[in-house]
């Protein structure tokens, strides 16, 4: 990887850690940039001419060139590594499992840990309030699925640890923050003890 | 390719229509089995235990293997054609617009025109009702940030026909069905009409 990488990020993010934990898994050198997200500073109109239209974090940065979304940057910086499965329907099983990642479990588990932790309960509007119990829900059913997959595997797909698993370990292992009692998800609680074993693997910040 | 191909699908869903037309657009062959998902036929024992345990479609089958969720359904297939760029940066934008569609663009957009057209607007909960002008802001900024990116651009990613494309075009072409005016976005609109061009190309059911 020619191009130097530049990490625009908030620290208290899980999407951003996913960023960080391939490349420390990888052995790349990965600069940072941050942002408070909480002030806004990713709504700018330098950040958003410059950085992400969309104003959002993370991006990867790489040369000059910038690549929003968390999951598709973990997918540059592993792709034709250990970290990406070799066998094509793996491949895709280990997308599926990133797909379902943004879709059914980061807008649950990691709003509600984004809700109750940093913006605190006391400060929600009445339509986050409205949402508090869907969201529990959906988190808990997406829990669920990961139990019933992971109870018959130590990994989400191909057979070892791949981005699925550094996809779906980041807002997992603090879903306590967002009330989320993960003793009820055993399989998931034993995962989530195997992660940290990876050689090179970096704790959240 | 020599497993055969199943989709598991609601016709009306989007992210059903997506495999549909990247098989179409490769000249694969495609068997369907349909479900209705108003009726709950995605929730049942049967489907759970056999199909897919997150109880939705659409599900690829191949051979007897099962590949849930949409945009890894098209890697699947396409992985390796030319709708998938030779790039590996331009992949990895490819998929950036894949994971935006999943969490920025579907869940607002795709889920307005559901509720509107299928579920009706005198039937939504008082929660569902509650989340419909947050989804519109939600969607309308998701479309502009599309705007913006296909100003300068005949396509997503790689400067062809790409999965990004397919994945977008699904709930784009429908989003009048929700209540969004697309003339608001003419690039958006520009590139719609660009997508019926490709050889090979199906609509919607």
């Amino acid at each position: 990887m020619a191009d130097d990488l530049i990490l625009h990020e908030d620290p208290r993010s899980g999407n951003c850690y996913k960023i960080k934990l391939t490349a420390a898994l990888l052995g790349l050198p990965l600069e940072t940039r941050q942002y408070d997200i909480l002030k806004g500073e990713t709504r700018t109109p330098e950040f958003t001419s410059t950085i992400n239209a969309h104003g959002r974090i993370p991006v990867l940065q790489v040369g000059e060139r910038m690549l929003p979304e968390s999951n598709a940057a973990c997918w540059y910086l592993a792709e034709g590594s250990t970290l990406v499965p070799g066998d094509s329907f793996e491949r895709a099983q280990m997308l599926r499992w990133m797909f379902f990642e943004q879709y059914s479990h980061e807008p649950n588990i990691a709003t509600l840990r984004f809700w109750c932790r940093f913006v605190g309960q006391a400060n929600l509007s009445e339509q986050q309030r409205s949402q508090m119990l869907p969201k529990r829900m959906a988190g808990q059913e997406a829990l669920e699925t990961m139990n019933r997959h992971l109870d018959t595997r130590d990994w989400f797909a191909g057979g070892a640890a791949s981005l699925a698993d550094i996809a779906l370990f980041a807002y997992t292992h603090v879903a306590d923050e967002g009330g989320f009692e993960l003793a009820a998800y055993p399989a998931v609680e034993r995962w989530l003890a195997r992660l940290p074993t990876l050689p090179g693997f970096i704790p959240m910040a």
